[in-house]
């Protein structure tokens, strides 16, 4: 029973996120019903390296599925890709060890978070972007990004429902990056909590509006209480850049 | 009778070009009306630096026009902006003297033309970039690019319909630059003919997968013959980037 891994790039605009739900449309359900199109066969146990929110995108996702017949992967690619034209293509596509586990064996992650900092709207980059008009203490948000590399317990900034089995995680880089008219938030980590990287986000935009005064988001990882943070960030801004696996 | 600039940003996808035709969905159809809701009275001349073709984007398009009243031109913006959402953004407005003309006193423009050189389609840029699957010499094409570079009659590379006095053209930039998964062609010039910069990118393209031989784009200039040259580029690749005026 072979054990398929794509990798996948996804606008999530028009998606409930990846997981499969009642009702809605998800990207593991489009994509279940797709692949069991193509391959005429059932698909089981698709999964991806982490839940991404409504509204959150991915340039490379990594995703697992077993199926009794191998399939010509290239076709596969393709039909895939364009059966969910423009909302997610297959980047990759090959048969892995029957061991790995796209969840389970990842050991670092990249998000990106995108805040489109200017005063109109942006049209361009809709729906790829937080919009702030300002004004905000950049500087101020430059020098907080970085205080949260190390292995910390991330409890102030996980969403609610999350069933980690710890809160604690490590981030190995940090970074709000300044390139006008964007500000980039980029996070590198052992793996995130629920809405992790958007409650980040969102507390270091309040940082940047003068809320919390000095305030340091080191003194806030000791809260470890959700409420007393800001608002969780727009899903828009947040794209999931890669997964690194051990080995 | 007060003369407005506006600086506008447009996501060409959805719209027949900037120039009101009967019928169908323009930038200057659509801000017209806009305008004149907003205002509250007939705006007149209305014009842009150019006639951005159907699906040609723009970060900072330059256009005019005439009110009797001088609105409150903060407001405008916010309104404008607001009921074009998503699709088209005032990005400034401000008086200019009567004598000013987006279009007869541009002096400068740089255009940009975004492939997609991978495999796979894009999605994060679906409707931004023209998708090439390769292979394309890129080399040949990065020293063909600065070639068109000065004083030369465009003929080869004007689009039919094409309504200029003149088909000489002074370009002052003109290069391919690689950011894998992009290819980007910028070009600066005094002004473009009916679809130049989409011929150029079209034959450019044409030259890296091997078509004309060895043939240069300093000879095809002397064809005179947009017949002999190669297809037009899709247009979502385009982008006017910027325009600038004398004085």
């Amino acid at each position: 029973m072979p054990n398929i891994r794509l990798i996948l790039e996804y606008n999530g605009q028009n998606f409930h996120g990846w997981q499969v739900q009642p009702d809605v449309r998800t990207i593991q359900g489009e994509l279940q019903r797709v692949l069991e199109m193509c391959l005429g066969e059932k698909v089981r146990g698709l999964q991806a390296s982490g839940r991404t929110d409504a509204g959150v995108h991915a340039a490379a996702q990594v995703a697992h599925f077993h199926v009794d017949t191998l399939p010509d992967l290239g076709k596969l690619v393709r039909s895939v890709s364009s059966l969910l034209k423009n909302e997610v293509a297959i980047k990759d596509a090959r048969v892995v060890p029957d061991s790995f586990h796209s969840m389970r064996d990842a050991v670092r992650k990249q998000y990106s978070y995108r805040i489109y900092y200017r005063p109109h709207p942006p049209v361009l980059d809709y729906g790829r972007v937080w919009h702030i008009s300002g004004p905000l203490d950049v500087e101020r948000m430059c020098k907080e990004a970085p205080l949260l590399v190390g292995t910390h317990d991330f409890t102030t900034f996980q969403g609610s429902g999350c069933g980690a089995r710890t809160t604690v995680k490590t981030i190995y880089e940090s970074e709000l990056i300044v390139e006008p008219p964007y500000l980039t938030y980029r996070v590198v980590g052992s793996g995130f909590l629920k809405q992790m990287v958007r409650n980040i986000v969102g507390t270091l935009v309040a940082l940047g509006r003068g809320r919390y005064g000095d305030t340091s988001v080191v003194e806030m990882l000791e809260w470890k209480d959700r409420r007393k943070a800001a608002e969780t960030a727009q899903p828009y801004g947040l794209c999931l850049d890669w997964v690194k696996y051990s080995g």
